[in-house]
């Protein structure tokens, strides 16, 4: 029966959409990509609010004892998906699944940022690399047991000497080429 | 111009369904949530194949020389979403965006698992916490810079008791009441 299980599920796989709905959204100091911060860990601590449906407030019982929280998020003003990118972080080409840029086949974001306060269906958070407005898809508690590998061997983006802190334009489809 | 963009995408967010599509495949061991260990962290490096589609290899270039990889995943064979739940690794009631637990409003499964090797269109990963058959939505490198915060306060998680290692059927659609 298991196996039956299986068999069905993979069978409608591959022509299968997955579709979700937002379930709230990310309010931040930046409304455009150019300037925004690569990543929480550079965003010198920008403040940013998350605002859930009403629906959700209640799923974030006890969220508040968390010091980090993972937002999962919708990369809305992305340029197209595209196979091979230069990212932020460097000045050479490399595949897109092996980068963090926007330019994604699913355009789907995670961000690690500090939870300063959680207020009914408001979250106030520190270090957002965010664009305000983004549609937020799913929030998670960072638990460094799961989370954490501060020694991980990290490929290109050790040898890289390219240390910007913020975006320019070249994956915002509002700007990019 | 920033500001029509930014008022014509908030106009639409709110009804507007996400819509994505399988990159590919995760293959494990696991055919049931019953036994699937709950985190990579707890998975014994239990080995485990992702395999994209072949329009896919192209972006995987220079993954390899990343040590670890977050998998983005939809969880599909978990019960419907629920506000409130007692995660496996607790004995206690929860907000279910305070947990890890599979039942959230957009199902999408997130785990840093290790990444042994690239071979065309499969990566051979350890680590793998994930039912056999779901459908993958992305890769990223994992970059400690990034994702880990080890000392990160970590809530309900820090105070539990609660230290099994794998899945009972609870958030089974097969199995759940």
């Amino acid at each position: 029966m298991v196996h039956d299980h299986i068999d069905e599920h993979r069978s409608i796989m591959k022509p299968h959409a997955i579709t979700y709905r937002p379930i709230g959204v990310i309010h931040s100091p930046y409304t455009r990509q150019d300037g925004t911060p690569i990543q929480p860990a550079l965003a010198n601590r920008a403040a940013g609010t998350v605002e859930v449906e009403p629906q959700y407030v209640e799923a974030l019982t006890d969220l508040e004892g968390f010091e980090r929280i993972w937002l999962l998020y919708h990369l809305d003003r992305s340029t197209p998906w595209r196979s091979i990118v230069v990212p932020f972080l460097d000045d050479r080409e490399h595949g897109v699944l092996a980068t963090r840029a926007p330019a994604r086949p699913n355009a789907i974001g995670m961000s690690a940022v500090e939870l300063v306060s959680v207020s009914g269906a408001q979250l106030h958070v520190r270090g957002v690399d965010i664009l305000d407005g983004t549609p937020l898809l799913d929030i998670k508690p960072y638990v460094p047991q799961f989370d954490a590998f501060p020694s991980s061997r990290a490929g290109w983006f050790d040898r890289s000497d390219v240390r910007c802190s913020t975006a320019d334009g070249r994956f915002d489809k509002g700007t990019a080429s």
